[in-house]
């Protein structure tokens, strides 16, 4: 069920995560969830990939939670809670391996990324879109706010772009979405998937231990506050410098030559 | 003096709290502030109103404090220290008290909304501004720095552009201020009304449980670390999923009808 | 050496330090280091200046840190972590001395502010840019990831844009630069000298004393949750009410004349 519900290709560092589940716009089903969870884990262990994409197959990157398969919970003795309490977790446990991961992950959204689809988006490191993908947060509309996806969303645009999305359930187009800071990028439909590999390759292009210690970084301090972050930061740097690699590629630059990162 | 001060029209599950002291621009005068407290108040507990709209009457939103008033303060023994901080607590009391209302309020914003105007407007959760409006923290201006404004506003709007407006004083037109954050849309003077309450009635069409959970949430996760951000949300999420209604929303949607949310 | 390395000028009020250093880029050696904390210590004292512009000398405002002097340290027994560690200690040390000045910073930034130069830009208050400067935090390409640039960058745009340029490595233009929150004004390169001194003569033209306890308040309550933030903030606007010059500015203000702050 995982190899197909969720497919995975690597190419020159880069891993390619493409949630296959068309039929339900991608939906984080428990099978979803639990496939992102497991390739999460092998990621967090892989040292040869460099960086992730992640993408959805077929019209969407992803329409959010299973409702068909939420709805069936209620059969339980305690009309579901349990289950939900469970959902829940495990969602909100995926969505935060991302930023737990070594490498960047690179979201690649079109066709429309609603409700915990926009949480994945907004969880991802990058962003690149396809022209016209539209992304919402619109639970509301069906009665169930989209609490868990506003803390990812509320961490990445300004304070009413995110109130408005969340309490109208409107969408936002992807032109929006960049000057919002939701989306790094917006690219035409047919140029898509080459933006998003040329992206992953610039990154992959990186010495991939500075990329990893910066990345840990980056969201360890960004919620310190500035003292703790700096001193948190200063030490990373000072790793940083030992390291002979990145002595090799400061050596490299002052000598006008590429680094010998081999 | 409360009723015509801060006049109260309800319509549709709507309330629009107009200021109305056209004479001062609606300075926040001390009666200005009790008639707001006690709209909050009443609004805290009032079930059937789902949104908030909150205006100005005459050619200002609001121009902030009654600076008359504050200086008539200084004929106290103490030269106002106490009128001051006990004004200053007030105003703060009746800043937060709008992000604590389980409604949705939304800032109609035309003409100029200064100092603690411009404090209203930041505070409120949406903001739908005229074009042509003004938005200004200018105290500095007259040797008063803005620091109560500043706490609202530098939760909406990037730093170095809070800490420009607050230090030179100049206003901001509406446009600006849409792109910086401090409003969701700017519309023609002629239109203002109506897309406010369009906005309004957007938002009083979906379940007003879900919005008031979902507004709740939304404050309490925004000042806690992502972790903590996510266990709120997830039982949040959890209580939503309980509700008769919500299984009812869910069910419509899958079915593709209308909910029964009577 | 202090006193070539890092010019002073003082004119109206106002003090422009210019980074002298044009062959390295006015790179932030350890004597650039030393100067700029010996200026900052200065001014931290200095009652007669009312704001203060940072600027570089030749074609670029900072290229970031000494690399030659970084590579140097490594002869050091430790291979240069007891170097290294003092040497972010003292750069975070002087990035943190900008918020803290009694005075508004004001970066006048021109060709490149690159690394610890674009965490400079990021660190001061203000920015005004010249078109065509360019911005970026690039570490990352020579494999020593800007860490401690990030902690002042990620508190000036949004999270997915400081995550884009942090391991891209690539260069923003200044009119990107505005958008995303980390200069406040692009002007044309002959016009940045008397743009950014316009901004400056604005600033010195208020009330110092209302600056300075803004700016302070500014930095304190941007760390706090909005309640606490409120109360200290309320607390400053009670300081400020009692000062004569700001009872003179506002009954000024009233009856409609200048203020008479000599």
């Amino acid at each position: 069920m995982t190899d197909t519900i969720l497919l995975r290709e690597d190419r020159g560092g880069i891993a390619t995560l493409t949630m296959n589940a068309p039929g339900s716009l991608n939906a984080l089903s428990d099978a979803m969830l639990a496939a992102l969870k497991g390739a999460f884990v092998d990621l967090s262990q892989d040292r040869d990939t460099r960086v992730v994409i992640l993408k959805g197959a077929g019209k969407a990157f992803c329409a959010g939670h299973d409702l068909k398969e939420m709805q069936a919970g209620r059969q339980a003795e305690d009309r579901g809670r349990a289950y939900f309490a469970d959902l829940f977790a495990r969602c909100a446990e995926v969505m935060q391996m991302i930023p737990a991961l070594p490498q960047p992950v690179i979201a690649e959204a079109h066709g429309i990324a609603t409700a915990a689809g926009c949480q994945l988006v907004a969880s991802c490191d990058l962003a690149v879109a396809a022209e016209g993908t539209r992304f919402g947060v619109n639970g509301v509309n069906i009665g169930l706010f989209c609490s868990t996806p506003m803390v990812a969303l509320s961490r990445n645009v300004p304070r009413k772009v995110a109130f408005e999305m969340l309490t109208t359930g409107q969408f936002i187009d992807a032109t929006r979405a960049a000057e919002v800071g939701l989306v790094n990028r917006v690219v035409p439909q047919d140029a898509l998937a080459a933006e998003t590999r040329a992206l992953a390759e610039t990154l992959a292009g990186k010495l991939m231990a500075a990329v990893k210690i910066g990345k840990r970084a980056f969201y360890d301090q960004i919620e310190m506050t500035r003292a703790d972050a700096y001193d948190h930061a200063a030490a990373v740097m000072v790793e940083n410098m030992m390291w002979r690699d990145t002595d090799e590629g400061i050596s490299a630059f002052i000598e006008k030559r590429k680094p010998d990162w081999s």
